[in-house]
């Protein structure tokens, strides 16, 4: 009952994050009952995907353009650098429509346990834009947990020497956030982080 | 920050079925993520499936022969045949490695409130099979709901005066089944099947 296409079309969508073998199999066994025509759209989104986007050179984004939108957006500030690991974090940052400074996409974050140093994210490439003058501030937007913080730390201590201020976004209470929900590390957090009103 | 390409890719990828577009979107990230050839070869996959994987004339079941690897099963009678709702149930079924006769799947079950009737599922492909002889049983082992009764209701009704008989598979308690997690419906199914030891 071995079909190899079947197969292997199990085995390449159980490459998707997430995705098992038996996700996989309901996948494909759904794409088998699609037109041809929906399955050859669906192969040429992938396709046209990897042909036509590209990390921007300059902050990492991806882009169909040479530089990305927000890399030569002229309304945009380039003295303040929002720093995030993963390029789904600036979609979810550009959806507060309030931040108006450049981004740079580091691909990861430190783990020496996975064998991912600083060189093996794009902390270099954020040396050279902030090397190159005119960034003021440097915002950390690295996620809330050990690695991202051992990441925002660890530029953070390169960006002093070079007179550029590194802030770290905010802990604390979600909005909405029930507090006996929330757990001890976050109340902690959100206390330490207290402001007057 | 609209990129043609990934926005194509996150409508195409949540097509798959439980896939919206938050999945979607994490799925298309990933494969941004990956090789070149890498997506190529998933991409092919969709190609290859689509261009050598029809359902077998006979059985419905998918091949990538003329006819499936079952139906020309020298070793399985043709007195037996099980019906199925869909290809995946026939994998299911031979994983049981006991049933040694030939399928029939429907591809969907009954549901006249979405518009489903008889002729919208291979309902006239099983009664050609059953007309043109030698078959002494059908089992209907459509799923153990609503639509999977009615339909095998509907196939029971029409097989009777072909002389040919029609099984239900059995409905119980799963094996594992802790009595006290089990509901009602599938309690009562269990009393009523229950057999002299």
């Amino acid at each position: 009952m071995a079909i190899a296409a079947i197969d292997k079309l199990v085995m390449q969508l159980s490459k998707l994050p997430g995705v098992g073998q038996k996700t996989a199999q309901r996948y494909a066994y759904f794409v088998l009952g699609m037109d041809k025509e929906q399955t050859r759209e669906m192969a040429q989104a992938l396709l046209d995907a990897a042909q036509n986007v590209h990390p921007c050179p300059i902050c990492g984004m991806y882009t169909d353009q040479q530089t990305c939108e927000i890399c030569t957006d002229k309304r945009r500030t380039d003295e303040l650098i929002c720093v995030v690991s993963d390029p789904k974090d600036v979609i979810a940052m550009e959806k507060t429509r309030e931040f108006m400074g450049k981004y740079h996409v580091l691909f990861g974050s430190l783990s020496p346990m996975d064998g991912i140093g600083p060189n093996e994210i794009r902390i270099n490439s954020l040396l050279d834009r902030c090397n190159n003058g005119g960034i003021k501030e440097v915002i950390l937007a690295t996620d809330s947990d050990a690695k991202g913080d051992v990441t925002a730390s660890y530029i953070a201590k390169l960006l002093k020497p070079l007179g550029i201020t590194a802030t770290r976004i905010a802990r604390g209470i979600p909005i909405g956030g029930n507090l006996e929900y929330i757990d001890e590390v976050t109340l902690l957090k959100a206390l330490e982080g207290r402001r007057e009103m």
